[in-house]
């Protein structure tokens, strides 16, 4: 696969993921799937530990309502990989989080294997309607945003 | 959630898949990277028996390397939910397929509760170089594509 | 792989369970753990189906406290299998299920490519505690039970 | 859950495991299917680095004939869990492994939450036929074989 030219935002929350067994697919890589388990799991780990989300009992609940992912390099089991979080739009109810996959063990481990997007809209856990953000969970995200220079809307490049 | 209005497409392909309880994450829906793996299951499945694809032996394997999907509506285990897949696009060594989720116990079965994209580059197994599509696959995937009027291209209302 | 002897349990209930991409691992075959999924998934919708469980919002919930399978023969993506339940044994709060898992594209279509049980104890949603079976699981369970003729307890080879 | 009485054999090879988002079910806690990718992850991940198993080209392949566990105690996401590695039979082509979850936040993290045993035979890639076990396999498994006085073989209490 080649590379599509684009630009990798500095991501200003970095966590480890393992990889498992069988996220590894017929082909001998991580299936493409899996990807958004690692991102879906950095995030809400972000939220919970420094925003407050309270995923067992709280009153607000975060609903992915869009994702995308392009995949730059393989990966594969066994080892760790670590995923970068910025947030790239910071909305009343909603965030649309920018997310990077990177492989310490490769050639040039700054370079992403993956960039992906996740827009959650949060909404009262009773009746699914939206809310606005409760003010720890924005303080969490806004320390996420990216910087305006920096900020690299829309580049990914569509194939 | 609010459904964007957009068009559904009308797809070439439908074919059911099963939920499994460990879909519903705790919030009790069908999790997000668990629709990637309804559609990448379609997509394969369609491609082995009416394209000829040999994922365990075969020259030619399909790497992901974009994803994107729209939840418009939750969706839960237990039953069945209907895949719908379409062609967008057919290049030499790539293809963009359109996907849509549906539930059959909905309110309207005919209104999707997700709609996605994929796009698979085929490469030779042996160094992952992209290669032109295999005959038998080409015309498998033609028989995919949309009527130019029908065809829904970048219509998805992005959040 | 050889076949250990066994007798195979005539099941009262069966329900078909479709493969996924993802079930193959690297090796081509359905991964071990996913067995588990297909029997968890076929056991809580007869539940939910027949027995009036509510994994929403019921006060009564089925956690499961051991699982074993013993895998007889492969299987793998694409197409259905077939799972095989019954009830080895019914307590006051607890229940053993026997399963199978039939290929009905396998030579053998009555030979199981697995055996396994499941042990779901039943608690209070609040508090964990064990309860005793509500009469709608009860009666929904009791229809599933072996003939004493035909009960294979313990009958497992291991290897 | 009572906790059945046994006795936690001393595990010589301990690694990490990271929870994910979607391990944990409707229920809110990791689902039973999940504890087996953490087990085939560990093991595998010492076989590839401590044994020479090569997933991706080798001759040897292993393959799994029997799992089994109890479930202890409830685990979640998010967080780190600890699984416990040895061998309690090492045979001509076959090895059983036995595992241990453990909880590093529980209240006694030396507790196991899960126990359980996997069993993998191993065959030549080309045909499924067992092998004897490679030299280097061979000696890195008997590196986890449990001394005779703390071999806790079939201890496990069943319900």
């Amino acid at each position: 696969m080649n590379r599509p030219q684009q630009q990798t935002p500095r991501f200003a929350h970095r966590a480890r993921v393992g990889t498992r067994w069988d996220d590894n697919d017929i082909y001998g890589h991580v299936n493409n799937a899996v990807y958004y388990q690692y991102f879906d799991s950095v995030i809400n780990a972000y939220l919970i530990e420094q925003g407050g989300l309270d995923i067992h009992r709280g009153d607000t609940v975060g609903f992915v309502v869009r994702s995308e992912c392009d995949y730059l390099a393989p990966v594969a089991y066994p080892g760790e990989l670590e995923v970068g979080l910025g947030v790239e739009r910071l909305g009343r109810s909603s965030v649309t989080y920018r997310l990077g996959l990177f492989d310490p063990r490769a050639p040039d481990p700054m370079a992403p294997c993956a960039l992906g997007r996740m827009v959650h809209v949060f909404v009262r856990r009773s009746d699914s309607r939206p809310v606005p953000l409760p003010e720890g969970l924005r303080r969490a995200l806004q320390a996420l945003q990216f910087d305006s220079a920096d900020t690299p809307l829309g580049q990914v490049t569509r194939i």
